[in-house]
């Protein structure tokens, strides 16, 4: 059997989804539970390697197992009990045994968070980046708007990526208010090393008027990281949902 | 000078806001770092002495200092960069020098969150209280009507408390959907020692179906706090304003 998770996770505590020798990850917190609950040991592969810091309310994440001792419907609940409060299973489906969380992605949705006043607000600290400069939403959604469409990402990549390609697809880029906080909403077919977070940078560059919006396409043509806005801290950032 | 603080607060962390002999608390690490910085031991006397776990958007501390060696505008923002992200300084203002943020308060207001959902959510835990069953707004809003107005409070108090009197005014007490929680948001004259987490123990009751909304007299008369519901964990509580 191939099961499907929809997993979501705090990861203020952890250093990422994947496994890592000497630091505490998602995918090792969650395969342990998932190991000694079904007592077997389970491979875990996920949609999205996120970052060190990055939170997830739609990770999506598949196992493989011969015999599931425990009904699917009530795996959710059963897993639950077995982990810390920073890690939750919201759903559990069978999949396709050829079906890969990775690589039959069609679409990922990221939010990035900032928090923008004057003070620091100590119950969304660790969901946001804290702004305290004037930001501009218009001109934040005006940037926004031109990273639709299929280009050449490079210039919003960090080094140490291993694409084969640099090229994506960005279905949508939104700025909202919404919970007190100002949104950047972005889907894509998939992001490169830091995409979103170099994308956001860009964004609220925009937003603080240190660069105008329609300087964007020549910024994504230029194909160079120094051209683009700073690198965004991981906190604000959430994986929303993967879609098939 | 009487300085009057706005105080934010992740409680998470901290056993309390009153100082503490062998935990640290949100009094002990705010007057650490004011003391730091003016130079001179800071003695802090606040609204409402939360307890360990419960959070706040909107407590109100003060201080008395001879000679205030930074602008009062600036004073947030300087001390905001000595604290933790855990606390933060939204206002400061001078207030009259026989002004007491305990004993002047008029009205103060409190949320208590539920999470209502059939999986956990990582990112509401530490702020709100997990509750997977059905719950009936409707039944909750009106079990918490049934609160306001002066009552002799005793069914909803806590053992250890050191209240002169068990009489508290309720201002209001309302239900509702907001940011994707179920708010229980009460404001009153003054509450008992654990008086809102009971409140609200006893609202989630009624929402369950375990009490009837229209029995909420009879407890309140009762005096007897076995008749009333659980203490609800603190990480649901926030201290929203206090008014003067």
């Amino acid at each position: 059997m191939n099961i499907l998770l929809t997993v979501a996770y705090d990861g203020t505590n952890y250093a990422g989804w994947q496994m890592q020798k000497n630091a505490m990850t998602v995918q090792q917190r969650l395969g342990e539970a998932l190991s000694a609950l079904l007592k077997t040991e389970i491979n875990l592969t996920a949609a999205s390697r996120t970052d060190a810091g990055v939170h997830a309310l739609g990770q999506k994440a598949s196992f493989k197992i011969d015999y599931l001792p425990i009904p699917l419907k009530k795996l959710p609940q059963v897993i639950n009990g077995c982990l810390p409060d920073d890690i939750s299973i919201l759903d559990a489906t069978a999949a396709a045994d050829d079906f890969n969380p990775r690589f039959d992605a069609k679409c990922k949705q990221y939010h990035y968070q900032i928090y923008n006043a004057v003070c620091p607000n100590p119950l969304t600290a660790r969901y946001s980046a804290f702004i305290p400069r004037e930001l501009s939403i218009n001109k934040m959604a005006e940037a926004a708007a031109h990273f639709t469409g299929t280009h050449d990402f490079s210039a919003f990549c960090s080094a140490g990526s291993s694409a084969k390609t640099t090229v994506r697809t960005v279905f949508s880029c939104d700025v909202v208010r919404e919970n007190g906080f100002i949104i950047i909403k972005i889907s894509g077919d998939g992001f490169l090393y830091n995409m979103v977070r170099i994308v956001s940078g860009t964004v609220v560059y925009a937003g603080l008027g240190k660069i105008d919006a329609c300087c964007i396409p020549s910024i994504i043509k230029s194909r160079n990281r120094e051209k683009a806005g700073k690198t965004m801290p991981p906190q604000g950032l959430i994986l929303m949902e993967v879609l098939y």
